[in-house]
């Protein structure tokens, strides 16, 4: 994704002058795979500095002498918190599309950001780049109650796929042959991203505690050909329902959840999402039911995520 | 509205004051229709004071001594515009429902208001108070190439109650008796509505100048209740469509938009609308198709729209 990002910098460069008062060089890369590089001069990309170099990622984020720092990619959640907060630290604003610091140190990593005068920003974490966080700044002394929705791309192809007659195994080499599942699927199959997307916005948008082991998680493995083509056929498609709803539990805040597959009536718009589209129904006070949906996001819409964070940080 | 935006700003008052640091007094109050009434001190707003006196409407604006002055209701066009000037001028952000002064002096008020460092907003002019305007402010450097929408909800609620066997005098008055139609629905029932949200759109999120007498509009006056209840059973249900799409016209930028009704394909998002919810579908570079449904907006949906803006212009 960062060689998108890259690619789409390039693109909107001479808008992000003109329009925005934005100039900017990358100083620094790092991977967690690949090694890190790192200038303050400023780095060409040539295809070349894209390999990178191995050295160890932890120095790369401190490398950077200004500007946002983009951690992403990094697995290792309580590692990708740590550098976020290094960047913070180091007062450079902080950028994520990874949803684990957020899960994990959402209101720390706010509050330091916050004593830093900076900015710690994560929309591309949620259904690619759509503004869903912003979204709910522009919603001011509004009350969440709750929401459901589609947030996983690659389950989501695959049962579409599924539907078509394909067997589990072959949907999911499709899907990862359409670049929208990696090759190892598992996070995605078995419920977790789309666990940790909704801990994501229930951490963020309703501001209730919620920890991953608590909630109902159930993945589409166990989904056979059979039933999922059946379900299709009699107007009840399956799909990986993600849900969440403000609750009480002894007088404290809460909130139910639960992530797995449902059989969807074919008339609610939920029953319409098919392949990488996603979609979330919120219900608030004052509007009953907000619904945002992303039809098959194109090549830019993750990394776009990205830059209109790195926007909204440069233009504060 | 202007009574459901008290009732909104006394119940959010303490959360107003605890979160976003706003404390509040209503120093005037102006009605095209009962008049005005302004004390720089503040008014007690019971309900007799709630009735105003019968005043000249265009004192009342500049009377209000500082904060947002909230400008609605009045039909005249270029009148509306001259109180938001009057406003702008007197050194108050403007926060307006009126799409009028959008198509016709956008730009002059929104550079007038920034020569003043206050703020010109206008969320509750489309889609009640969902931020569509703001949304496209956390859309930086995205290119809107087209939408299309149902955004219009008396001919909404009319069609759905022609489906069901009305004719379309007693579905309007249906309409009416929801509190949807007002009195006189001409405005609605002739696509203008749906037309000045249409151009409000285009003149605002895709910067290109439209007149209203270029856009092709047509109401739903000529539906006949056979026809419409064909539709439905048919499974193309009609719904009065607002669509545009960038293009340019020698050489320079342009925009095609039509308002009419249309027959939608029930298995159509669009299809699905029914009563008084609105639905809008934008075609961007990055977000092929971005959709957002509002569902049964409740009481409070436009007037919430106004709140949001002052809550918005006050905390800047």
């Amino acid at each position: 994704m960062n060689r998108t990002l890259v690619r789409l910098l390039e693109d909107r460069a001479a808008e992000l002058r003109d329009r925005h008062g934005i100039s900017f060089r990358i100083t620094g890369i790092a991977s967690r795979t690949l090694g890190w590089i790192a200038d303050p001069s400023g780095l060409t990309l040539t295809p070349q500095v894209l390999e990178l170099k191995g050295r160890d990622f932890s120095r790369a984020v401190t490398g950077a002498d200004s500007g946002a720092a983009l951690a992403t990619d990094v697995k290792t959640w309580l590692a990708a918190a740590d550098h976020i907060r290094a960047a913070l630290d180091h007062g450079a604003h902080a950028i994520t599309a990874n949803k684990g610091p957020i899960v994990h140190a959402y209101r720390e990593l706010r509050d330091l950001a916050a004593s830093k005068g900076k900015r710690f920003l994560f929309e591309s974490t949620v259904m690619d780049g759509v503004p869903i966080f912003s979204l709910f700044d522009q919603l001011p002394a509004i009350h969440l109650q709750g929401f459901h929705g589609i947030l996983n791309s690659t389950t989501n192809v695959i049962l579409s796929q599924m539907e078509q007659g394909l067997t589990f195994e072959e949907a999911l080499k499709k899907a990862q042959e359409l670049g929208i599942a990696e090759t190892d699927a598992t996070h995605d199959i078995d419920g977790w991203d789309a666990t940790v997307k909704t801990a994501a916005l229930i951490t963020v948008l309703m501001d209730v505690p919620v920890k991953l082991d608590q909630i109902q998680r159930e993945g589409i493995r166990d989904l056979t050909p059979q039933a999922v083509r059946t379900a299709k056929r009699d107007g009840w498609p399956f799909k990986l329902v993600c849900r969440a709803r403000r609750t009480s539990s002894s007088g404290k805040p809460s909130v139910e959840v639960s992530i797995g597959p449902e059989k969807v009536l074919s008339t609610q718009p939920m029953a319409k999402i098919a392949g990488a589209s996603s979609y979330i129904y919120f219900e608030t006070d004052i509007f009953p039911g907000l619904a945002i949906t992303e039809e098959n996001p194109g090549l830019y819409a993750t990394a776009y995520g990205l830059l209109a964070d790195f926007i909204r940080a440069a233009t504060e």
